[in-house]
């Protein structure tokens, strides 16, 4: 079995931060190893100083004294040259150019330069991360460039043309349980590109679900058939960026990147099999479906809990995102008026639970019933946070005892949390601190419990609707 | 001049709560008037009490001593015409239906009621509001349905078929301080129907800014009529409820209403110039929009402080809700290049500030800039509060100086602040309910300088998109 060439790179078993410095990002990329645990050696290279955050500082990458593997480049551009040279000397296997104001300046040195550097690295054996990105994000090898990234890891890979994007995603992500293996930045993309990673992720084992942001295509029909390929077995979830023409122009200045006709692209998503997010946080919102869901299918929803108006729009926006909202079967009410429910003819889905008064039929009734019925493929329920009192909030699981988490026969289970529920200063009360924090610890019982949660039932269908079409897609191949 | 015949019923002289009880629903009207501080006279009815919260109460309302023009209504719908004859001898003005299983049940016997109940309020001389809703919240009178609305007034007015979406409405638009002269949730629309809102809002001389939940129209004719004339004075942003199959069927039940062809509503709505708004969420961002902006005609925007990807993606979302990204004009590079600025000929709009090195160019410098260039209508920033540091927290005024709110020639500014940069256990260091308390009040100096904020790039865009339209219709009106 043939070893995949990033598989030894983001396994270094020591790292040198040249151009790192007491301050500033030159001590961005010190901080997160120490932080996060990296177990290698961290070797800070700087002629200016002999000592950085308490790790002896070599003035050059020739003076390090073990084995070195593996390099991160915060020095300017004009000094590339030289250190790859002390690199090859070293035998380094990989170096991340953090380096940037190459040809993404659209100055002809500027990209000259890019160029003999690609050169000089391939005839030193050196491979290449970037230039002009934050690189690596290997949580479980303590390996990071911002230190507020979690150190848990979960089995979600990004790969990403953008570091700022990478860094956002990994907050947004991280807010909605979902972790990662890996998430790699990779900007200019001179040597590894986007057929790389992705093939990379493709074989490894530790990532189920991976989420790309491209900016440009390095490498169009060879990234066509990896993509197709990929998505018989794992989903691949992009965000596009440069799709109009000031994107364009924007990719142009931010990575260099020929972003390319809108249309080509989506032909290749469709052609391949991979799935389309127009943002960030859609990208966020249909990887949180296929990290906590089971393999759905089937479109048909059953919505509970929602009152008057929300519940009529959220039958709308479910079905404008292509779930099927199907009208509450006949057998489910057979069984509301069996037990005697004077709204058994009335009720219908969604179940707008403010119409009823009789006690005993509540959210979780509902949901069991749904989750009984052979009529529903999964379902969704709104969490509401909107507390009366101090005691209301005395206990995560009292609160979530309706909603039966984990226990409706199997059938997935989706949660909205919306936005005006539990905000800061909507209740007047002054104990909106507590709302938030009592309503994180809800999140998390969700997530453990398998329940996802979105911040609004559009979302939620959006990206609901986005996973049944791959696992259709993957069905019928 | 005529006044609105809503203009004297919700400036009731004294109200009385009839179905009121120390607890549940029935006391849910009450405690509102005390916690917003009505000055009338409260009036609980219910025989079963001689007093509720402090208030003496009547057994029935002909037993109350002093005048009464106003009545909520709580007890079951086979006691509304009873009640009916005791409001008639009283000489009420007007009742509010919270009472509620009527038509909406699509039972026989229901609707029937309902129609007895119209024509006895008629032969009385009884308006009604409702059945099946919340009714009024009228701040500046101490009149509300939720004592968590707040008691201070602003210039939107909210229409609201659901009582439900009113709250929910609500609660969202204060979080992005939009505050409202009136809202009235009005349910089954069996006497006052949304054109008698409509026109009240109209000659409202508190309300700049209509905001409407519609499900069914109960007069489509006069419904055109007016809201073609309101549009040419006034803003009005209409969320349709019972768009799809699901959507009519869940408004049948909620308030009886006929939602109707979809193809006729969006030709109405095209036809009177309102503005369409896909769900709650999106109906605040548009109002907050007209809300806090002057009125802006064309939509050549600058954006200024994203990085990288989230550049690249603010151009992508600005240009496909329709706005205009020019790229940077020659003048400002410039006057960039003649104070030395390395990057003078790579920066662009969006402008990634994560690309300059040189301090004296921040956030503001560009936003200035774009200010005083006659190429841009209208600017977008980012506001981050990704903190490193408590110190960093330390004050609002220096996190927002760069900024330079309300100096910015009076070229309209519009933030953007993203969800993942200051929720609740993003940072790790245990300060996260101070960040979350801090970024609240930097909403508030945004708003204080006439600035919303949106909590994504594209929401903003949407909603400034639809905004523009509406003054471009009115002007070529």
């Amino acid at each position: 079995m043939s070893f995949h060439p990033l598989e030894e790179i983001i396994h270094p078993r020591a790292i040198a931060v040249v151009g790192a410095s007491p301050a500033g990002r030159g001590s961005g990329f010190l901080s997160p190893l120490l932080k996060l645990g990296y177990q290698g050696d961290i070797y800070p290279v700087n002629p200016k100083y002999t000592e950085i955050m308490g790790l002896k500082t070599y003035p050059r990458v020739r003076d390090i004294p073990g084995p070195l593997d593996y390099v991160i480049s915060s020095v300017p551009a004009s000094q590339v040259l030289g250190m790859l040279e002390d690199c090859s000397e070293k035998g380094v296997k990989a170096v991340h150019l953090f380096t940037a104001r190459f040809s993404e300046t659209g100055r002809k040195e500027a990209a000259e330069l890019e160029q003999e550097i690609l050169k000089k690295a391939r005839e030193a054996g050196i491979r290449l991360i970037g230039p002009n990105c934050l690189g690596l994000y290997h949580p479980s090898e303590g390996i990071s460039f911002n230190e507020d990234m979690p150190a848990k890891s979960g089995d979600a890979g990004l790969v990403s043309q953008s570091g700022g994007a990478t860094h956002e995603t990994v907050a947004l992500a991280v807010q909605r349980g979902v972790f990662f293996s890996k998430a790699i930045s990779y900007g200019n993309a001179l040597d590894f590109n986007e057929c790389d990673y992705l093939e990379y992720f493709e074989q490894d084992p530790e990532t189920r679900v991976i989420m790309m942001y491209i900016e440009g295509v390095r490498d169009g029909q060879r990234f066509f058939n990896i993509l197709h390929r990929v998505t018989a077995t794992k989903p691949v979830i992009i965000v596009k960026g440069g799709r109009g023409q000031s994107g364009i122009r924007a990719t142009a200045s931010h990575t260099g990147s020929l972003a390319g006709s809108m249309q080509v692209w989506q032909n290749m998503v469709r052609q391949t099999g991979a799935i389309s997010a127009a943002n960030l946080e859609e990208l966020v919102d249909i990887a949180a479906a296929f990290y906590f869901l089971p393999p759905i299918t089937e479109r048909r929803v059953g919505i509970v809990g929602g009152g008057g108006g929300s519940s009529v729009l959220a039958a709308d926006e479910c079905e404008e995102a292509g779930l099927d909202v199907v009208p509450l079967p006949m057998e489910i009410r057979e069984k509301m008026k069996a037990t005697g429910s004077p709204i058994w003819d009335w009720i219908s889905n969604p179940a707008d639970m403010s119409i009823r008064i009789d006690r005993e039929w509540d959210v979780g009734d509902m949901l069991e019933l749904m989750a009984q019925s052979k009529s529903f493929d999964l379902l969704i329920t709104f969490i509401r946070g909107h507390f009366h009192s101090v005691e209301e909030m005395a206990s995560v699981d009292n609160f979530l005892k309706p909603y039966r988490l984990g226990k409706l026969e199997d059938k997935p289970l989706i949660a909205v949390m919306e936005e005006a529920r539990y905000s800061v200063g909507s209740n007047g009360r002054g104990n909106h601190v507590s709302t938030i924090e009592f309503m994180e610890k809800v999140k998390s019982t969700l997530l453990a419990a398998g329940t996802p949660f979105y911040p609004n039932v559009g979302r939620a269908a959006r990206a609901l609707s986005k996973m049944i079409d791959y696992y259709q897609r993957k069905k019928s191949r």
